[in-house]
C-alpha cells in the first residue's frame, strides 16, 4: 500500500463512486448502460435486462431495536424493486445474500424472511439465489433485483430535456421524519425501559420509514396511459440531491414551486414538533422511495387528472441552473444535501 | 418472534438454505431454474442468462492480516466467475457492493479494485454497478455476476445419468493446505512481529488459497471439442460435499478411486509437513474452484488426452451408494464434510 493515505471522507460517498468508476471499462456488447443510473441494462435479444443491487448493513441501514425483522426484509426487496421501477421496467428475480451472528436464531432468519417472500409476493418476483453465511458481527442484507422492458421503454436518467414537466409520485419527507421520530423513542426507551414508546400519532411516517412501497402501480400505469417518461429515477437520496442528478446526466437545468411540492399534513405537522422545516424535509429527506419523472408536454394531458402525480416544475437549459421558486415567488438555488453515510 | 429459539447451528449452513428455501414459490415463465444450483436461469428469448452471488466478510471468509487486497478483490470475482462456469456459461458482467469502515483509506479501496479490475480483464466481464456504503465492522464485499448461454448448452447438477464418467479439472486440496499455513505464519508473526515469515516453498498452495482462478479456459475447451457435460458444478465447499450435491440432485449413486484423485506434489508434500491427511484435503478441501462434472461415455475419446482433466470414477445407480475405492482396494463410504462457517 502506498504511504499515502486519502480518508473516504475527504471525497465523500458520491466522490468515491465517481473516483472508482473512473477506471471501468466495458468490453461486451450485450452491456447496454454500465454504472451511472438506478440499474445496469443488459441486452437479452428482444427485449432488456434491467439489474441492480443494494448492501444493507444492522446500525448503518437499519435499527432492530425498533424496525422489526419482517418490515427489514420487505424494506431491502422494496428498495431494490424502486431502482428496477426507476427504469420504467418490471421486476421479475431477485437473489438474496444474508450474513448472520449467532445472536440470530432460525425464529428471526424466519422473520426476516417472511418479509423478503411478502415483498416477493406483493412485487410478483421469484427469489431465484443467494447466499448465507456467518458474520462476526451484525445482520448483512444484500439483493440483486432482475427486471425486464421492452428496449424502447427503458428510461434514464439522461433524457430530460428543456421545457419537459418534472413528475414526483406520492408525498416526501415522511421517511425522514419517521426516522427522527423512532430515533426519539429509541432514546426515551433507552433512558427510561418502562416507558412504552407512544407510536400511535406517527403511524403514517414511521410507516413510511419502516416499510417503504416501491411505486410499481405508477409504473404499470404509465404504460396503460401510453407515456414512456423522458427521464427517471427514484427518491432514495432526497429530491434535491435526484434533481441534481438527472440535471448532470441530460446536461439541464431545472426550477420547481415550493407550492406544488407534495407533504403528507402527518409529514408537516410532525416535522413541527421536531422543530424541523417541513420544506427541508421534502427536498433532503432520504428514503422515500417516490419516483421523479419528466414528461414531454404532449403527455401532461394523460395524467394531468392522475390523483398520485404531482407537477412540481420544468426542465430548462444547463445554464439557467437549478431553483426552487418559494411561496413568496423568489428564486432560490437548490442545493443537493443528500445522504452521507461516510 | 415466538418464544421457541432453534439455534442456527442446530440446522447448519445446509440445513438453514434447505429451511428457508422449502417456502419459495416461483410465479414468473422467465425463471427457468430458482435456488440449487451453482448459478440461477433466466429465459432471454433465444438464450439465457445464469445469475449468482457470492457475500463475502472479512473475518470470516478472508483476513486482511495476510491476504493482501488486489487478491481479495482478485477473488471474489473469480468465485462468482466460477459459479458461472459450472453452468457452462460465459461470465459477462458483474456488480459489486462494499462496505468499509473509516479505517480503509482511498488508497485501500484502489488496491481492492485494482484485483477486481484485474478479473473483471482476465474473465472478459464488464463492472456494471454496484453500491457503496460505510460499516461499523470490517470490510463486506457482494457481487452478483450474469452469465450467458444457449439453453441446450447450460449444464445443472441433476443430469448425471448410471455409467456417466466423473471428471475433475487440476487438482485439489491445495487452498486448504495453503490456508493453514498462512494462519500458521500469522501465529508465528503474532507471536513475534520480528520474525519474517517464511512462505517462499509454498507459494503453490498459498496461491491456490489467496488467488484463485475460475475454470474459464475448461469451458472454452469443452465448447471447441463438442462436449456438453451431463451434470456439472464447481469445487467450493469440497469434492466430496460436492458429489453429495450431484448424487442428490441426479439421484444417482458414484464410486472414485483413491489413486485417480489429483493431488500437487506441494500440496501433498506440505499436507503432511502439516500432518493433515492428503486425501481428506483432496476430499474435504473447500475453495478450489476447480470443476467436478459427468460426461457421457460417448464423450470420453474427446477428453482422454487432456492434460488437466481427470477421470475419477463413474456414477452408479442411487442405491448402490457413495464409496471411494482406496489404493489397497477397499470401498470406503463417502462422507459429505463441507465448510461450516456456523
Amino acid at each position: 500500500m502506498s504511504e499515502k493515505r486519502t480518508e473516504i471522507s475527504d471525497l465523500g460517498e458520491f466522490g468515491l463512486i465517481d473516483h472508482l468508476n473512473e477506471k471501468v471499462k466495458l468490453q461486451n456488447d450485450s452491456t447496454l448502460k454500465g454504472i451511472g443510473d438506478d440499474a445496469a441494462v443488459i441486452d437479452a435479444g428482444d427485449h432488456a435486462k434491467v439489474v441492480t443491487t443494494d448492501l444493507l448493513l444492522e446500525g448503518v441501514h437499519f435499527d432492530l431495536a425498533y424496525a422489526p425483522l419482517p418490515h427489514v426484509g420487505f424494506k431491502a426487496v422494496a428498495v431494490n424493486v424502486s431502482d428496477i421501477a426507476a427504469m420504467n421496467a418490471i421486476p421479475k428475480q431477485i437473489t438474496v445474500s444474508i450474513a448472520l451472528s449467532n445472536r440470530f436464531s432460525v425464529e428471526a432468519v424466519d422473520a426476516l424472511y417472511s418479509g423478503i417472500r411478502a415483498a416477493c409476493e406483493h412485487y410478483g418476483v421469484d427469489l431465484v439465489g443467494g447466499d448465507t453465511t456467518a458474520s462476526r458481527s451484525g445482520l448483512v442484507i444484500s439483493i440483486t433485483a432482475i427486471g425486464e422492458a421492452q428496449k424502447g421503454q427503458i428510461t434514464y436518467r439522461n433524457g430530460a430535456k428543456e421545457n419537459d414537466i418534472l413528475c414526483v409520485t406520492g408525498d416526501l419527507g415522511g421517511a425522514l421524519v419517521g426516522l427522527q421520530i423512532l430515533e426519539r423513542e429509541k432514546q426515551v426507551f433507552l433512558a427510561n425501559p418502562d416507558m412504552r414508546p407512544d407510536l400511535e400519532k406517527y403511524t403514517i411516517v414511521t410507516g413510511r420509514q419502516l416499510k417503504p412501497d416501491a411505486r410499481m402501480d405508477i409504473i404499470h400505469e404509465l404504460r396503460e396511459l401510453g407515456v414512456v417518461p423522458t427521464s427517471m429515477m427514484d427518491i432514495s437520496d432526497g429530491l434535491a440531491s435526484e434533481i441534481f442528478h438527472i440535471c448532470k446526466s441530460s446536461n439541464v437545468g431545472a426550477t420547481i414551486y415550493e407550492d406544488k411540492l407534495p407533504i403528507d399534513k402527518q409529514t408537516f405537522d410532525t416535522a413541527v414538533e421536531l422543530n424541523l422545516d417541513p420544506i427541508t424535509c421534502v427536498l433532503n429527506g432520504g428514503e422515500d422511495y417516490e419516483l421523479l419523472f419528466t414528461i414531454d408536454q404532449k403527455d401532461f394531458e394523460k395524467l394531468e387528472k392522475h390523483p398520485d402525480i404531482h407537477f412540481i416544475g420544468h426542465i430548462s437549459k444547463a445554464e439557467e441552473g437549478k431553483f426552487l421558486v418559494t411561496k413568496s415567488g423568489t428564486a432560490v438555488t437548490i442545493k443537493a444535501q443528500g445522504w452521507k453515510h461516510f
